[in-house]
This record gives C-alpha cells, sequence and structure tokens, in this order.
C-alpha cells in the first residue's frame, strides 16, 4: 500500500562555485556594482522564499535555496538569476529539483479505513473522490508545513537519499504497517531534537535523481552529525536509507554578499 | 520467452546547457538574430515532430525531443542544429538514442499459440513467417501508437531505466507467464492515470546505455510523482526497475525561445 | 578449464566529438582544405581497414574503426590521425582497445581430449608444442576471420562486456562443460541473424577495462535492438554478462566526409 | 544502542592542484611575489593549525589542512586563501569537511549504565542532562586530544571511510557489545604503532560524503602501508570498512613553497 | 594472520595525455627545442629508473614509470618533470603511487614458526625483533626483486587490484593457509610465462585507491591477454579479484621522443 502524500512548494537548492580567478580579475568598481546588483536580486527575492548560504569545501561555495508555489516560477527564477552581471563569475557545480513533501503514514491507514468502512471500492471513483476530499482537509490543516518560510537558523545541511530496494532488503516490499511504524519510530528520534534542529523533506521522485532531499537547520552544525549518527543506527536508516552527497554551510545574508565576495 | 515488440519512430534526446556568459557576451542585434534563425528552423522541424521544453536544474537548461521515420533522419537533424549559430552557445550535456516500443506482452502468447496450433515448429520458415504477419498487422492497427505525434501536455518528465539482472532477482530469468502477469497489473496502475498523464515507451537495447527510455507528459508536474512513487510500489518496478537520470520541465514554444534566451 | 583462443588483428575503436563552434569559426576555404586533408588522409587509411561512422547522440559524432595486423601499426595510425590539421577540431571522447577474438569453446575440449590419448602432460612441453601446433591448424583455417575487413552494412553497434563474477554467480567458476552449452546455446541465436547482422568479437584483457567488445553491423539497426533483447533472455547473458556503454552509427564514406562537416 | 562521541575542532582539508603551464608563464618576479604573500599568509595560519604538505600523483599537487574552533574560522579561511593572488594558479581539485571526533565505545557502558543506577528514564530531561555532564567532564579530560596541534612528522596519509551497510553484513545493525569489542580489538592494533604513527580521526557524517576522515603522519610512509593492511585482516575493517580516496604527501615547510613553486 | 611483505623502490606512474593542438600550434623550432630538453632530461632520469611508453587509446598518449628508492626523490622527479617546457603540451591524466612490495605469503608461515618454537610471544618485543631480523635477511637476499631495474621488453601493460570485501566472499577472511594455497597455486600459472612475461607487484595501501598496481612487460603484448585470462580462471582472481582500468603501450626510447612529437 502506498503512503498517502501532502505536496507543497515546489524547491530549487543551486550549488555554485565563484570563479575566483575570473572574478578577481575585475576591477573594484565593477566587482561593486555587480555584487550591488545581485544583492538587489536576492533581496528581492527573499521574500517570495528565497535564501543564500556561504558553503564549506569544494563542492560549492555558494548555495541558493528557493521555494515557490509552481516549477514555473523557480525556472523564472533560473532565468532571472542566470541574467545577473554576477552569474558569469559562477558555475552551476549541482542543483536539486523537488518539492516539499508531507508523509502521511500515520494517517494513511486511518483515511482508508474510514473510507473502507464507507463500503467504497478501493480505486473506484467516489473512493477516489473521499480520499481527495480527505488530502484537501489535510492540506489546509498543513499549509504552513507544507508552504514553509526558510528557518532563520544559521546553519544549513542538505543530502539526497533513496530507500533501498536490495535483493534481499527492499524498502518498496516490506508490508506497509512495518513500514508505518519504522518511520514513526524514526520521527519520535527527530522529535527529540525538536527546537535545534529543523527538518524540510522534500521528494523528488520523478523531478531529480534521487526520491527525497532533506534540508535541516540549525544554530550548531554538530546537531546535524548527532541527528543523523543517531538516526544511522535507527532500522529504517540503518537498513533502507541510501545517502547521497552532503553540503553544509552557514547564512549569508543578503548585505553580507560583498563581505564573501569582495 | 522473448515478448515481442513493435517498433515505430526512432527517438533522440537533447539535453543542452546554455552558455550564459559567452551568450550574454553578444551583443543585442546579435543575440536576436541567432534566437530567430534558431527559432525559424525549430518551427520548421515541428511539423516532423520535433519539440522543446524549457528545464529545472543545472542538468540542461533546454531538452529537444526529436521523433523520426529513420535513423538516418535523426542524424540529419543533428547536423543540422549543430550548423545553427545559437548552437555554438549551447553545450550538449547528454542525450538518448531508441526506438518507440510497444511491448506486446499480453498478445505475445496468444500469437504463439495460434501459430503453434498451426503446427508450424519454432524459429522454422514458416513460423517466421506467421510472426512477421501477425506482427505486420499489428503494426498498422498500432500506428498511431508506435508513430506518436508529441502531446501537447505542458510539462515533461524523461528518464532511461533497465531491468534487474541480479544475483537472485533477475527479470531476464522470471518465467514468460510470471513477467506478463506483472507487466499487466502495472500497466493496470498507468490506465488509472490515462488523461492525466501521457507516456511513451522507447527501447534502447542496443542505442544506448539503458533499455528504456520513458517520457511522460502532463499539465500538473505533481502527477509524475505520483504516478511513479504508486509505480514504485509495484512488484515490477520495486524489485526489477534500475533508474537513472531524471529531467523535468515545461514545453518552450517556438515563440518563446526569445522569451528564455534573452 | 580455460578455453582457446585465438587471436587476429588488433583492434582500435576511436570516439570523436567535434568542436563545432571552434571548427564553424573557421573560413570556409580553411575548412574545405582540412576536410581534403582529412578525406584523402582516410581514404588511403580504408585498404589497411580502417572505416569512419558518423554517429548518434551526444557521445560520439564520428568514430573510427580500425583494424591492424599489430599494435604498433595502431600507433602509428594514433599518430599520424593526430597530425591531421582536422584533428584540432576533434575531441578523443573515448577509446577501445582489444584484439580480434575467437573463442573455441566447442574445439576446445576436442583439441585437450586428442592430446590427452597421446597421453601427454598438460603444461608439458610436448602438451604445449601439441596445442600450439593445433592452434596453428585453427589459426590458419580460420585467418579470414580472425583478420576480417570491416563489412560494408551501413549501420554499426559497438559496446563493450564482461563475463559477471558476483559472489554468487561467476562465470569463471562455470564448470567448462557448462560454459561451453551455455556458448553453443547463445552461438545458435545468433545463426538466425545470419545475414542480417555481422559480429565480430574482439578481446580486451589485458588491453582496456572490459573483457570483451562487440561489433555489430547490419543494414536495418532494429536488427541490433531485436538481437541483443532476444540474447538477453538466454542464460549466458541474462545471468553473465554485464554491459558498458552502446553507441551507434551509420557508415561514412571518404566522400561523405564534407557533407558532415561543412 | 548508539556510541556516545566527544567532537573538538573543526577540520577542513583542501586539496590543491597546480596550474603550471599558467604559472610558469608569469614572469619570475610576479611568482616570486606571490609566493611571498602565500608562504606569510600560510606563516600566519601556522599557530591556528594550518599545515601544507607536497602530494603525490595526479590527484593533487598541495594539501592544506586546517583545523579550527568552528565551521565559521574555517568559511574564513578559505576566502582569506581565496583572495591570494597565487590562487588563481591552484586547482581546489577536492577537499574534506569533518570534525575531530573521540568514539566513547568503551566509556558509553560505563556512562549509561552508571545512569542507569540512579534509576533515571532514558532520554528523560535529567538523564540527557546526567549524559551530558557526563559528557563535559569528558570533553576536558580529552581537550588536547579533540582540539589537537598538527603532528610534526614528515609524511601524512589522507582517506575517508564508511562503515557497510550491506545486505547481510551492516555495521549500523550490530548490537552494542560486539561492535565495542571489535573497536578495542581494532585499538589493540593501533596502539602497537605508537610512536610511529599518530592517527587523527574526523568524523563526517552531516558534513561531507563519507562518514569519517582518517589522517594519519609518520616519519616513515611504510608505516601507512603496515598499519592499514594489519588492520584489514582485522573484522572491523575486513568486514565492515568501506575506503574511499588515498592521498599520500609531506609536510611543506612555509619556506619551502618556493622551492616547490619555483 | 597478516602475510609479511618485503618492500623496496617507491614506483609512480604518470598517465599523460598530449595536448595536441596546442602543440601543433607551436614553431617547428620551438618544438625540436622542447623535444630535446625533454630527451635530455628523460635520457638523465632513465638510469636511475625511469622510462617512456608511447599508449594505446585515449586514456593516455604516454607513461612515465618511475622507481626510487623514497616518496622524497619521486616527488623529486615530479617537481622536475613539471618545469619541462613541453610539460604544457602535456596533461597528467591520471597517476598511480606504490611501492614494489614482495609477499612472502610461502615464508610467513615458516619464520612464524620458527620464532615460535622460540618461544616467544606473539607481537612481544622479542618477537617483533625476531620478525624483523629475519625479514632483514630476506630483504638483502631479494633486494634485485625488490629494487628492479625496468625490464627491457617491448610492451608494457599496467593495471590496479583489489581483494574483494564481498559479504559472502571476502579475502581478508579467508584462513592464511588456504590464502597461501591459493597465492601457490597462482604463482604456479605465472612461472609457465617466465621468460614471456616479466611482472612486478607494487602495493598501494595507504598511498593510492586500489591495494596493488600490476606492471607486466613483454615483447608480444598478446601474452598480456593469455596470462590475464588464463588467471582469470583461477580460483584466487575469478573470486577475490576486482580490477581497475588497464592501460597497454610500448616503450619508447629518449631518442623516439621527436618521433612521436614531431
Amino acid at each position: 500500500m502506498v503512503p498517502l502524500t501532502l505536496e507543497g512548494s515546489y524547491a530549487l537548492h543551486q550549488m555554485l562555485r565563484i570563479r575566483w580567478s575570473a572574478w578577481k580579475a575585475l576591477e573594484e568598481k565593477k566587482r561593486q556594482a555587480l555584487v550591488q546588483e545581485a544583492a538587489a536580486a536576492l533581496a528581492a527575492l527573499e521574500p517570495s522564499q528565497t535564501a543564500a548560504y556561504t558553503m564549506l569545501g569544494h563542492k560549492c561555495d555558494l548555495m541558493l535555496v528557493h521555494f515557490r508555489a509552481t516549477m514555473d516560477e523557480l525556472n523564472q527564477v533560473e532565468l532571472q538569476l542566470a541574467r545577473l552581471g554576477l552569474w558569469d563569475y559562477l558555475e552551476l557545480a549541482t542543483s536539486y529539483v523537488s518539492v516539499v513533501e508531507l508523509g502521511l503514514y500515520e494517517t494513511t491507514s486511518k483515511i482508508y479505513k474510514s473510507i473502507e468502512e464507507q463500503g467504497l471500492e478501493m480505486h473506484s471513483e467516489p473512493w477516489t473522490a473521499a480520499v481527495e476530499e480527505e488530502l484537501g482537509r489535510q492540506r489546509k490543516a498543513m499549509a504552513p508545513r507544507i508552504y514553509p518560510t526558510i528557518p532563520e537558523f544559521r546553519y544549513i545541511c542538505f543530502y539526497p537519499m533513496d530507500r533501498k530496494r536490495g535483493e534481499d532488503k527492499n524498502w518498496y516490499q516490506v508490508p506497509f504497517n512495518d513500514r508505518q511504524k519504522l518511520m514513526h519510530d524514526h520521527g519520535m528520534i527527530g522529535r527529540r531534537y525538536a527546537g535545534k534542529v529543523k527538518q524540510i523533506i522534500t521528494g523528488s521522485i520523478g523531478f531529480d535523481d534521487w526520491e527525497w532531499g532533506v534540508d535541516l537547520w540549525s544554530d550548531d552544525p554538530l546537531w546535524f552529525k548527532k541527528l543523523i549518527y543517531e538516526m544511522r543506527f535507527d532500522e529504517v536508516s540503518a537498513v533502507y536509507a541510501l545517502f547521497g552527497t552532503f553540503v553544509v554551510g552557514m547564512r549569508l545574508k543578503t548585505d553580507e554578499l560583498a563581505g564573501v565576495l569582495c
């Protein structure tokens, strides 16, 4: 049985490298002008949920996170940024396309059960309508979580992940009730980090190369390590999680852009 | 037993990155001229089944999809596009070569049985002729599906896939009847998305690095996620599917090209 | 037991991308001159078994196939081509180094048996001499197959492959007689494609990253797909074959080079 | 059960290639000036725990190792170095972000037991406070090890590693006591190399693509090989270790920089 | 039990691509001068065990093999070559860092047994001294093999390899006596190629990404294929060997450098 999900904002992560030698070869005046133009553009995007981060290591120097109501708006943001003068001195090292997702393992069985009690046949039109109606209710109730604002914590950690489909250990063949229990236990660990770490899960099946993207925010990057390490011993991660590349960095306010670049 | 297949149009997907800094360094007039030339060329190709898409993320900025009757024509399209002035400001990030394919699991056993009843020995000349005759009939009946026009839906999702040949779980060692049943169940899920998602399967064994390419079109990209996620719990995907890289984007009409590039 | 093999011509596949923007930036006259020089060089190489192909997709635009009696001659060809003016506008995307190989599964057991009947101890000097003598006879008889001319069919498909050495399914641990039977059944499928598809197997153990390279030629590229798909259900491929990257294209006669490039 | 860990200095490894042809194209005077500027900057960073190494092979020519109290300071170092004139002639081939970590397998069970004897419920507030208090004590006692100075040995070896999460052999599913014993035995091997090899383990879960980074220092690089080879037969490595890329090199004092570059 | 090993010369393999278009753009005179400078440098390095090879395929055009007494000397060679004018027209595609290694499976058990008979406790100081003394004796006896000169055969084949650590088939968990027997049988195959193929094994644990590097030399490259193919059916390779990338080429004497480059 497929867990129901709620989707909200579309998300784009852009990981950028600074082409330092070309950038430094520019005249100071030119650089200041380009930074001002870029800072103004970012400042204008921020209220629509765009945030910039200065990142550690060679994978990227900057990361931009954008949440938007539609894919079309994300594409518009991409094109708008590409037209910035600063963009000529950046290199889009990688990116991630996804949509904010709330997995409803806990409520899926309740919804399905209550609909079953109404005597509706699965996937029949009235059944589909009933599920859709319930999802609509949930979507309203959960609106702040599926259309989130970008948390104000200083540090960010992003990584994509899959559920394992090994020859023996295959998440997609685990019975629904067992998956529900595993996800519940997993969530209980997360809850102990409430207030210290804010997590937003985005789904990327059909949109990008992994099944999910995970963003963590915190005011102390050690919490990222502690949380993920503790979860790694939890069965759902220990057995069924495959992890992609991790990036870590810290918030870069619009007016700090010059500090990094100049 | 090998399932019979019908093949139709050859397909080429071209994933392109825009070399923004070189492009933006051109004079406005020059850019307008190059976009006009490219838009005119694409407009001329469209009726032969070429479509352009603006894509999300770093993997590509543009994707061109071409369906043609022969590989030779696809090669001609490649050479014609390479000669465009705009091409100097694009980078062919990746591509996919395949042919529209209709897998006939359901009818293969019927065909083979009916031929068997005629008492023909498998792979004998008359047997081969009988199979070929029946395939010819099917090819005619299925012509609109194997020589498709590109759907008009706004969003596209493309990914390549393989069937798993693991040490224990090996699709190519599953008995024909079991594969037929698994493919049937798989198809039943797809049918529930009729009208919302249009799917074209292309085969690429011998042509490219994966066994199949999947194109999905829809007017709401969430259907891509829902459809693929639901199918992932279906045995044929859960156990036997390996997925490549996913790209997602939206239709770019000829007259919208300037909007993206200028 | 190791199957005996016959080796003949050394083979080099060169996959080349055209640097379109640099190339198109040249004056028409210059381009014509470079194409003429390259066409003349290729025409001179052709009788020694060199052929050019125009390829589909981003992996390469051109492929050159060279068969030569020695590795030294292949190296000479490489150096000669690198000196062409056209070479500055090409990029050697990838390549493959191998030697035409005839696997003698069927005859290995006969040879070994007949030598055993002569009472020779395995790997003793007279045993080695007897095997070598028999191989010499085979080499003469098979000369046209191990020193092949490049087939004149229009389409080509090339891919490298390995035999699987998994923890459970390990080709190199299958008893000789079973391997012989599997290879025999495999060959029977190929035989049904005689006249439609011409196949040349080259061995690359010790020379390149896969164990074998496979070249297929045909006048209809669909035969590549049909043949490889049918074989994929055959046990020796289904269980024991690992495939590399596939490239597909069509013959480019010396006098057609200008048509592609200009 | 999750082993407790102590974290200290954040670590950044920067692997750099020298762009020899651009560098050599500079005038001698300019090169001397850039080396002087870079040497002065490195000399100023050294007391805060920065060290340079000249490396073997193509992976990198230089490696910089930085230990700092915070991620923010590491980011400041990155930005400061990027502004050096020499940086335009270097290429950041790869990097590694982590934090010095002391795994407390041996003491975790003691701590948990002693807290349990106080009758506190796991993960309750007083339990968490008690663990945190004990960790605070350990952190003080271990300060020299978790905030290390960079060893003065001549040679360095760095590699990242993971613990295996295979379908059968999964470190994260091994009972705590067994893991404790395996880590103990592992440590006993390391102890025999005391004085010959200095090892610093950094954790990178949530920060970079592997779970741990390992730095080894020695005055004879053969000890790296002997130590790692011996450990590879130890169960915890033999079964549960996955290794990334290895780099090896030798200390480059600030005043030796000109010797490498000029 | 860990097999004892003897180490000798440190080894560096440098795989280089020629930047043909930049090189050919130079004036003939300049090229001659740069080749002369490089040839003189290589000629001066040769007696210290440096050899050049012209290679087949796209992976590299040239390979330099250096054996030296210390890593420091290898690093000096790297820096010296980087300063050559020719180096600006070469690209270091890849490399390999290792040390000549003689695995003493056959003698390890003898040594350990004889020491055991002296009643010494394993890893005690006298035990370690006794092992070290015996290794010292072996090192002297084996000096010509661990400090080899580069063989004069025309062809070279190089590849790196690992021993498999699969979930079921794990070399590092095979009992010492079984490993000893497997290595013995393996060696017996190699012995049959004596005189035809010269092999030097270098160990790279702690130095590079694979555990061993294998160099083969011969006057007929077919022997590489025959030897490796025969060994692949041998249990130690069939089950426990993982192979990296293979390169093959032929010796390039100092005075032949101009022949390749000009």
